[in-house]
């Protein structure tokens, strides 16, 4: 039997359900308890890494026997996995629950499974009940899970002719006003933004994401320095709303994997031209955000320097995705052209 | 009193008349004697510098005073100006011309006045007929003439990184055929087109413009080449439907001027990175065309080199005039900005 009405319904609810969680390792889930009659008997949701999952945490709130021949509707598979909480699958089939609707398959190695133990059970099992907004919900989580890693923006301002600076390295204002506030709704959008130590200490960045009259914006992102130098005392970036989050020395792959542990879904790379060529080279990058300004410069301070790109053949083909006007600037968003091709994740 | 039905179609056909005439150091001009019943009585256009106006052609082919009570309806202003022919206000008086309506004023300096002189001597003179379908004809005449030297296109391919080739110098092809087959077009849309001899040497270009089967367009602009290094006698611009014209040395200005006297309206610079550079750097790119290609490579061969800003405040502005997409790749249409703010030509 496809999803009911109340079902649909209950689904919805469990959406908003899940966004009292916080984002970070483990995923928004959220969770309702529905009668066999439609009535809802309990809500939950995921508080985050170690806490009940949102099943489990609907259940908590039902007297013993209470969830016996009920239907749970989850915005994700529920889990297969024993880590810090049991499986909820086996809490459902505990509880005597008849039916599971859910919307996004729990694509993890180890905790999927879940659907298929339940049909073991006896369980009536519907999946894909308001799939495209539940993998919206997720969009970041199920990117990051996919990748093993944060994903990775890289932004950088230019000149028509890839140009970061003159050549006396000056370069505030390539970009108008309209660019500037676009980044700055992008890196509040971000659970962390990263520089070089170049960056930091050339600009004294505040890594702040700001509206247009300088006021913070509600989310800021958590601001991260990479490099062997060290920060200075007096540094901006010392008054972010966060504290700052430091890598001495230059391994990206410890760096995204560190902060994927830490519960980073999205990176904005900020640059300078070193640290986002290194992004690119590496293949890290998996969006690009050129802001383009209609300005000749020329000379030696480019945006992007070496990529490793030896003869022509090795080129990094990108797919553009949007180009965007923003007052005199273009934003051109683009992605690696092989990712693009294979689906879009 | 406003120009007439008649007069009205006979400008029409004295515009369609001026393509007869070459493009070229005149201006292409063409003119229609009509009765004062507004019978057509005869026909002219300018077949060339050293060749009578088209006004003096017209009145040529018809018996002495037979124009007497006529109108004169010609595309350009009248001249006032004792050249290689006499002024062309003298000759419509003499001839006993009532009336003269004409599409755009003569910008000449030695040469406009015409219409006053016309005045005086009594005629009944309407400016302004047509008058935008007569700049357009006049368009890049009208902007040769105001600069003083060709209108000059500076064209390039870039990556998104403003790279022309990878770091051992290949290139091909950055860009798309959508974007090749643009670039013949506009080529065939130019009276000549100029390379330096670091592009001739490495690339030993035909610079022919082609369709997208690679057969010759209707019409070939002059190639042009500027340097001090010799064509070799192999070199495939030899072949070229127009031999080609040599600048030996690096004097932009002489060049400019020597292409201008021999009749260049339309100069489409094609570079390579050092050319199209010293172009914008000495103010003489009234626009350029930068196509983008969605790639990145890094590294050090940048499709422009030194623009010769020192710090951003010397930034060379533009505005944008249009962005096209062709196949993946972005033609950025753009031109001086302070040429553009000052209006446009
Ligand atoms: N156009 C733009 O969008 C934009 C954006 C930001 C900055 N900028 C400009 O860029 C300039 C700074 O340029 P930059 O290239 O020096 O800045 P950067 O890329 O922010 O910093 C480069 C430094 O980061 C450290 N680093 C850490 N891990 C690295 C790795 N894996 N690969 C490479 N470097 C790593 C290195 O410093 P250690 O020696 O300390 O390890 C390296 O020298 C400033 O003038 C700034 O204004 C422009
Ligand atoms: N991306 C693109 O759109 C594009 C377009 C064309 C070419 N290319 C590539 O560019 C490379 C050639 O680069 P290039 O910069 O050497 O070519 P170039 O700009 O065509 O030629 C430069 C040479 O032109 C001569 N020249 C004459 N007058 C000059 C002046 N006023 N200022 C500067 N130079 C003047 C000089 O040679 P003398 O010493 O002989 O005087 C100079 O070395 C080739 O690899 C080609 O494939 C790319």
């Amino acid at each position: 039997m496809p999803a009911t009405a109340a079902e649909t319904t209950a689904m919805h609810r469990a959406l908003a359900l899940a966004l009292e969680g916080p984002r970070g390792v483990n995923p928004q889930v959220g969770a309702v308890i529905l009668s066999h009659e439609g009535a809802v008997l309990a809500e939950g949701w995921h508080r985050g890494a170690g806490t009940p999952h949102a099943e489990v945490d609907a259940l908590s709130t039902l007297a013993p026997g209470a969830a016996q021949g009920a239907t749970a509707v989850v915005t994700l598979e529920p889990c297969n996995h024993t880590g810090r909480t049991g499986p909820c699958a086996e809490a459902l089939i505990a509880a005597g629950i008849a039916r599971v609707v859910y919307a996004v398959d729990d694509p993890g190695q180890e905790s999927s499974g879940g659907a298929e133990r339940l049909r073991d059970a006896g369980v009536d099992v519907i999946s894909g009940v308001c799939a495209t907004d539940g993998a919206a919900l997720l969009h970041d989580w199920l990117t990051a899970t996919n990748l093993g890693r944060p994903h990775v923006t890289v932004k950088w301002a230019q000149s028509l002719d890839g140009r970061a600076a003159a050549a006396d390295g000056t370069s505030q204002w390539i970009t108008g006003p309209e660019a500037r506030h676009d980044v700055h709704r992008r890196r509040s959008a971000a659970d962390a933004i990263v520089i070089g130590t170049g960056t930091l200490l050339a600009d004294d960045p505040a890594l702040t994401a700001r509206d247009a009259d300088g006021a913070l914006l509600p989310h800021q992102p958590r601001p991260v320095i990479v490099g062997h130098r060290d920060v200075p005392p007096t540094a901006a970036v010392r008054r972010h709303p966060h504290p700052f989050v430091r890598f001495a020395g230059d391994d990206l792959v410890a760096m995204l994997s560190a902060l994927h542990a830490d519960g980073v879904q999205r990176v904005f790379v900020e640059g300078g031209p070193t640290l986002a060529s290194t992004f690119v080279r590496e293949g890290f990058a998996d969006e690009v955000l050129a802001y383009i300004a209609p300005v000749l410069i020329g000379g030696p301070l480019t945006a992007l320097t070496d990529l490793g790109v030896p003869t022509i053949a090795h080129q990094r083909r990108l797919s553009v995705i949007a180009t965007h006007t923003l007052g005199d600037d273009l934003l051109v968003i683009a992605r690696p052209h092989e990712i693009h091709t294979q689906g879009d994740i």
